[in-house]
Parts: C-alpha cells; structure tokens; sequence
C-alpha cells in the first residue's frame, strides 16, 4: 500500500530511460500484477530499475532520439524480446546462466553503470541552458536525500523511535523532497520565471495497449541488446530475490524466477513500453510496510492505477532538477566501494575482477563491460585452479592425520614421499603439477615410492588422465613406484577401467594411513 | 642429415599454403638454425607445417589470389607479424597460455582442420580440368603411403628387421613414392601429354631478402588472423615439444619455447615468407636419424642449403597429384578419432568439446574454431565445479577415516551431520551446494550441529565467503551449530580475519575424527 513511495522514483527511472513519465507509472502496474503471479519470491515488487533503465538508454539513443515516439516503440521491442529470452530461458531450465558471475563482477558492474547513470544527470542538474536556481534545486535535493539516508535513522532510533518506524521515515524522504520540490515551483513560479524544467503534462487515464511487431531489421538491430539486457535481468533479479528470500529462510526457484521476469517484461512491453526488474528499494518498502505475500504486490498496483487514472495532473509541476537529484543519490548508493574493499582484503584476484568490470563498463560501454565481466569470472576461476596449492605431507605423531610438513610437526618414511595435490588434475594445471613434483623428487634423489593423496582432487579430466599416465611410465623409467591413497569415489569409477589402473607399479590405498602402514612394514 | 625425407613435405605444404614450392624450402633453413640456437627442445625441429599452411591459405586465400606476389607479401607479413607477437608472450613470461586449451580440444581442432586440408586436396588430385591419369596416380600415391606408414613397420619387424630400421623404412615411403611418381612422369611424359600437373620450374640459388614493412592497412587487416596464429602455433608447439621431451626425460621451458617459435617465423618472413612451426615428421626423423642435441637441426638446414642451392631443377617434374596424396595421408592420421574414443569412454564432456570444436572449425572456419574451443574449454571447467560431489559421510568404525554413507560401513552420531564437499566453494557453485545442503538438513530434521569437512575445498572466493557468512546466520535461526573440519591451510589463512571466522557458534576442528570425538563427548 506504500507504493506512492517509489512514485517518484518511477516517474525518474522513466526519464533515466528517455520515456514520457507516465511510462514509469505503468510499468509499475501491469508488469508487477504478471509477476506476483508467477514469479517465486513472496515479497519481490518488480518495476522500473535502474540498472535496466541505464542500459536501455545506453543502447537505444545511439538509434533513435530519446523522447521520440519511434524512440518508445524501440523501447517496447527491447522489452519484448528481451521479456521472451528470459521466458525461454526460464521454460528451458537455463536458471545456472545466473552463475556465471561472480558477486564482486556484478557489483563492479553495477558499479560501473552507476558511475555512467550519475554522468548521464549532469545535464538535467545543471539545466539547458546552465542554470542557477536549477542547480540550486537540485543540490539541495541530493544534500537532503543524502543526509535523510545515511543519518535518518540511526538519528531517530538514537531518540527512540523504533526501528521500523524509523527505516521508515527514511524511506519516505524522496517523496517528502519531491513534494517540498514542487512546492517550491508553484509557490515562486520557478518554472514559468526562472526556467526550471518540470515534467510537464502527464498524459492522464489507463495505458494505451501499444505495440507494433517487431520488423526482421528491427530484431536483427535489437537482438544482442536484448541478449544483454535479459542476462543482466536475470542475474540482478535473481541476486536480489536470494536476498530478500534468505531473510525470511526461503528459497528461490532460478527458473520460475525468469519466468516471471520474462512474463512481466512481456507485459511492460505492452503498456508503455519500459523494461522492468526486480526493485530494491520497491521490494524493501513492501517488506517494511508489511508485505508478506504477493498480494500486497498486487495491491501496490491497484493504487498505482487510481493514481494514473486519477491524478496525474498533479505531476505536471514537479521539477526536474529534483528527479534527477533522486537518480543520482541512488545512483551514488550502488557504488559498492565496501565489496571492492571486502575483496581487496580477502583476494586479490576478486577486486581486479570488480575494477576490471567497472572499467570496462564505463570504457566499453554496458554490453562490452559485461562480456569483460563473464570473462574476468572464468579466468578468476581459471587462474586460480592453475596454480594448485600443493602439500608435501606426513603423519601427526600419535594420530592417522597427515598434514603439510612445513606447518605441523609429522612423521615420515626413509625413501618414501606423500605428496597431496589440492586441486582437480585437469588441463589447466597440468604444467604446474608436472613442474612441482619433479621439483620435490629432485630435492629427495633417493626417492624410491611416490604416493600421491588425492583427498582434494575432486575430478580428474581426460587431459589429466593421459598426463598421469605418461607421468607413471616417466616414474617407472626412474626406479619409482607411484600409489595412489584416499581416491574420491567419482574418481575412482571413472579409472577402473583406464590404462593407468592397470599399468600401476605401487598399490591404490583407502587412505594416507593405509599407505603409511603398509609401506613402513614394507621390506 | 635425414632432411632429404622431409623435402617432400616442405614443397607439399608450401603448395598447401599456395606459394612457389621453394618457400617451403626456405622455410627449412634459416628458422631451423634460428630455433635451434633458442628454442628449449633438445630434438625438435621448426619447418613448415600442416596446421599453420592451412591456417594461412583459409586466412590469406578470401583476401588476394594464392601463388600471386601480393599473396607472397601477406604471407611474410603474417609470419612476421605472429611471429612478433610469439616472441612477445614469450618475453612476457605468458607461457601459461598454452594452458588455455583441453587436450580434447586441441584435438578437436586439428582434426577439424585436416577436413578442411582434405577438402583443398580434391582439385589437385581430380586434375583440372578432371583427368584420369591424374586420379590415378593420386590415388596409387595415396594407398601407397597409406600402406607404407600403416603396415611397413610392423611387416618389416615381422621379418626380424630391428625395429629402428623398420621404422626409418616407413619413413623413407614418402620420398620412394615421390622417386616413383617423377620418373614415371619423366618415362611416360605425362605432364607433356596427359596434362598432369607438375611443380614445374623451382626457383634455384639463395633466398632472396624479401620483406615490405607492413602499413597500417596491413595491420589492421592481418591482426586477428596474426593473433589466431600466434596462439596456435604456441599450443601446437609447445604440446609437440612437451611429448618430445617426455620421451628423454627432459623438461620444456614454454617460454623459451616461445622465443624460439617466435624468432624463426621472424626469420622465415624474411627467406620465402612461409610461417613455420614444430614439425612432427621432421622431428621424428631427428630423433630415428640419432640427432640429440640442436648441432643435428642445424647440420639438416645445410644439406637442405646445398640442395637449393645445387639441385632444385631436379624437382620441376615432381607431379603434383603426387604431392597432394602426402598432404592427404598426412591429412587422415591427423584426425584423432582414437582421442575421441578415449573422451567418449573416459568423460562424456571432454567428448563433447573434441567434437563441438571440431564442428566448430568445420562450419565457422579455423579462426572462430579456436575461440569455440576456448569457450568450451571454459565451459567444461565451470560446468564440472557447478555441480559438486557432496557427500554425506561417517567414521569407519575402527578407524580415524571418513567416508561416505552409501558406499561403506561407517557409524555417525544423532543430530549430528557431517558432510563433506569436494569442490572449492566458489560464485559457480554456491546454489549447488546451498541447495544440497538443505536437502539433507530437510531429511534430518533434528539436526543441531552440522560439521562441514573441507577437506576438498581448495578455495573460497569472495562470494564463496559471503554466502557462507550468510548461511552461518540462516542456520543459527534454525538452531544448528555449525562447525568446520580440516580446512585447508591456504583457506583458513584467508578466513582468519573475516566476520564468519568471528561469528562461528561451532569450532573449528584440525580432523574430522577430531570433531568427532569432541561431539561424542558432548552433552
């Protein structure tokens, strides 16, 4: 029932995108209504985002001039094709594609395009042409949000308010300050006067069902930017639905998610033309107000259809300058310098990845600072299962444990090496495996039984099978016997029947113990 | 000094390239001394090769007519210009590179490029236009050296030939076959009256010092095609190197690989301008002919020198047909169909990448192929650890070992759930792991502590972390103690100055028989 509290904030991500306001208005309807009633999460409110808002505008006003109606019909084949990708992608079971990321690329991404959506609000903060008051207007407007959001409610908790109320009254400030803003116009005729944009007639009554049929040029034209979009759809809706569904310790459904994501950019497709996501702030003031199912979703919508139907009329006086003001405190809030920092304590390989993808957003632009993005993700992943951690090992005196001789006090045999690779034998580490063991044989020359201790090698592919194989027959040619202890089971399965099984000089033991046992009583 | 074997070969590939035939002869000299004074391999030995002369026909032939001298120009350019960037990655310690791709995919690839060398084959042994003579003396070439490099060897040791001999005969087919071919040739004046297709005037004496500097245009133009090659010839090479060492117990440095690789494609653009690489034939003949060190290669690309310089009018009627039959049979035994029986067997994905890059060169070409294979490559990888074997396991009565429930005889505690995870928790595989997790927690509802053994899990990434953090709150509202068992020291590391280490309302326990003990004795 709190809708009226994002309303500016539609009206603003509308203008982000370069569509008449009333487009964030309806977007908040239908698309929300299509969702509670197929997508998974109980209290995810979908609408205009600003994320989808950034990346519409960055890929269509190359095309066509914002604001134009060819410029609104594009807009609906985005959100169309864009909708259908999702759908499919939901109806086929591809809900693993939202894995493909890690969290510091998105939030480097999301990063990056907040840097890209703050620069894109100059122009609307400084007023064509340049403007004093509309400065003003709009400086105020970000001091106030900013000051409302960061310091409100620990302030009113500290006066003993509780704390609901209080995130509450924090909540409310954009559309205090909005109100406060239009106030402002019509009492100093700051529009008609001082030439303070405002948004100016709103067209009034239900959304137009609009849509043309996407030509073959307009799908070929559109069909990587709606690729795109739906990729980062379903990575930003479903991130969020994991988080609000953790807090009430449910789970989300990956596929139904994109299906209701799909439906509901279908929909918006339809009526009005904007391409919608999941909403934090949306979805944040729905659970704060009480939503615990996806009516009170629904209802949201209703609400926001009396408005349309009703009071449009009085949007017309709200400035400008104050809406941008609003997407750019929102803006400022998505720069996660706190993971970046978090990563930058805790791997390094995870904050070059976040820097990467922010960079390459605001270099390359959205689309390309994505595909930079996926391809920081795997060679993250890449990099680091190249460079195994690898353990010389030896038994804890008094137990069966064996542990890295160089961090524990262990007991060894004359003669014998227990080697444990930490990481899956696969194609890309081979060299690094290859160059560390012989690195330890050649420190221990009178090495006559090699046992490996495949504890943590938890695939071995076909690449790293033929390289053992060579490896035992390189070992055999130097008097070396090679074991095997503590194979995982999958492993195993899949050996049986191999060449290196068969051809095996030493013994394949259940664990490091075993081996130890049976080679210290060995001749 | 077996170089005379290979000499069939270098005017073969030179044609497969589409330059005059003495390039390929060329190509046999100078970049052969310039390997052999640089490069890290004992026995190989750099010439022309089958996979970068195709590589070079399929990028240069769409661009400029083959065997004109602007095609010549290119040629040397894009040996030039991949050399470079060789030389380059060599430099700049990029060695790992050649780690990029699966043994599969390798495979794959070069089993997709020898269909497309036999494809190109097919006009020069039907004869243009179509001519039976020349089909038959192609197709005699061709079971021929089919049957020599089959059933020779095994024949010969059959009759007690030692198998050195027996082998160095096998070799020695093609040159036969090429004797056979020209006098036949010369008996019957085929190519005067039959119209078979002959080499025809060889130019003789010195390289000549051919070079342009490449503009701009060029650049532009030959980058991407530069780059593919440069990358191929590092695998190719490096992999080639790498058997070649494996046999005499030797190790590559894949760096110095590169410097070397890169050099003699520097040199080889300014003699004939044919890119070269490690070739498999010649080395082979290195290593049967007893070469042991560089002095061997080197000592070759003098009589290959003598004879350029001496006897290459001998070769004008050396019949193409002839020619076009070894690039053919060396064509088939580079499809790799035992490779992919291995994966078919061994590992169902590694099959898959064997033939999607396959298909992959085939419909898209060489230079999409290779960027197929990478992906799938990626993919693999990250397919494997997004879905993890996790098991749940109990101590081996009698014993400090755990292992899992379903496969072995093991005692476990009530409300107590050990679980190990064999994969490194990372951002691919946390809604895997998450979701196993519950699962099991659902099928033992009085669960009140849960001891996760980490002692497969080579990594937590960032994400990993947060999503551990997380769970770590979600299971202490469902009153479950979470514990952690053999972390891996190179983890714990990490974890020591994070929230969830802090947070912990388990402990963290060196071994899982430890845990064990400690919960046993519990209240």
């Amino acid at each position: 029932m709190m809708t009226i509290l994002v309303l500016p904030q539609s009206l603003a991500y509308a203008m982000l995108v370069g569509l008449p306001p009333q487009a964030g208005l309806y977007a908040s309807i239908l698309p929300a209504i299509a969702y509670a009633l197929v997508g998974s999460s109980m209290t995810q409110v979908v609408g205009p985002v600003a994320i989808t808002s950034i990346m519409t505008f960055a890929m269509l006003s190359p095309l066509v001039p914002p604001n134009s109606p060819q410029y609104l019909a594009l807009s609906a084949m985005l959100a169309l094709m864009s909708g259908v990708v999702v759908l499919a992608a939901g109806v086929l079971r591809l809900g693993f594609l939202s894995n493909l990321l890690s969290r510091p690329v998105v939030s480097g991404f999301i990063s990056g395009s907040a840097v890209l959506i703050l620069m894109s609000q100059t122009k609307l903060l400084l007023g064509v042409p340049s403007n004093h008051v509309t400065l003003m207007l709009g400086a105020v407007a970000i001091l106030a949000l900013y000051l409302a959001r960061t310091f409100l409610t620990p302030l009113l908790m500290r006066w003993t308010v509780p704390q609901a109320a209080a995130e509450m009254a924090s909540r409310l400030a954009p559309l205090v300050v909005v109100v406060c803003g239009t106030l402002t116009v019509v009492a100093f005729d700051l529009d008609t006067t001082y030439g303070v944009a405002v948004v100016g007639q709103v067209q009034n009554g239900l959304p137009q069902l609009a849509l043309q049929w996407p030509t073959l040029a307009d799908l070929n034209m559109l069909m990587f930017p709606a690729l795109t979009l739906a990729f980062i759809g379903i990575v930003q809706n479903i991130t969020m639905a994991q988080a609000l569904a953790m807090k009430r310790h449910e789970r989300v459904d990956a596929n139904k998610e994109m299906v209701g994501l799909g439906l509901s950019n279908m929909v918006a497709s339809l009526f009005g033309g904007m391409p919608v996501g999941g909403g934090l702030s949306r979805s944040a003031v729905n659970v704060a107000s009480g939503g615990q199912t996806p009516l009170s979703s629904v209802m949201s919508a209703f609400v926001m259809l009396g408005i349309v139907l009703l009071g449009t009329s009085w949007f017309a006086r709200i400035p400008l300058p104050i809406l941008a003001a609003s997407i750019v405190v929102a803006a400022m809030y998505m720069i996660d310098v706190a993971e970046f920092r978090r990563a930058w304590a805790y791997d390094r390989a995870d904050a070059f990845a976040f820097l990467g993808t922010a960079l390459g957003v605001l270099v390359l632009g959205l689309q390309l600072g994505i595909v930079v993005g996926i391809g920081l993700s795997l060679a993250t992943l890449l990099y680091r299962a190249s460079s195994p951690h690898i353990a010389v090992v030896g038994r804890i005196v008094g137990t069966e444990h064996f542990r890295n001789v160089e961090r524990h006090g262990v007991e060894t045999l004359p003669g014998v090496l227990f080697i444990r690779i930490d990481e899956s034998i696969f194609f890309g580490n081979l060299r690094a495996i290859e160059s560390r063991l012989l690195a330890e044989l050649a420190k221990l020359p009178d090495t006559h039984t090699l046992v490996l201790i495949m504890s943590a090698v938890n695939r071995v592919d076909l690449t790293g099978l033929e390289a053992m194989t060579e490896a035992q027959q390189d070992l055999r040619g130097r008097g070396i016997a090679l074991h095997l202890a503590e194979i995982k089971g999958p492993v195993q399965d899949r050996m049986l029947s191999t060449p290196l099984w068969k051809a095996l000089d030493g013994r394949v033991h259940l664990s490091a113990n075993a081996a130890f046992e049976v080679l210290k009583s060995a001749p």
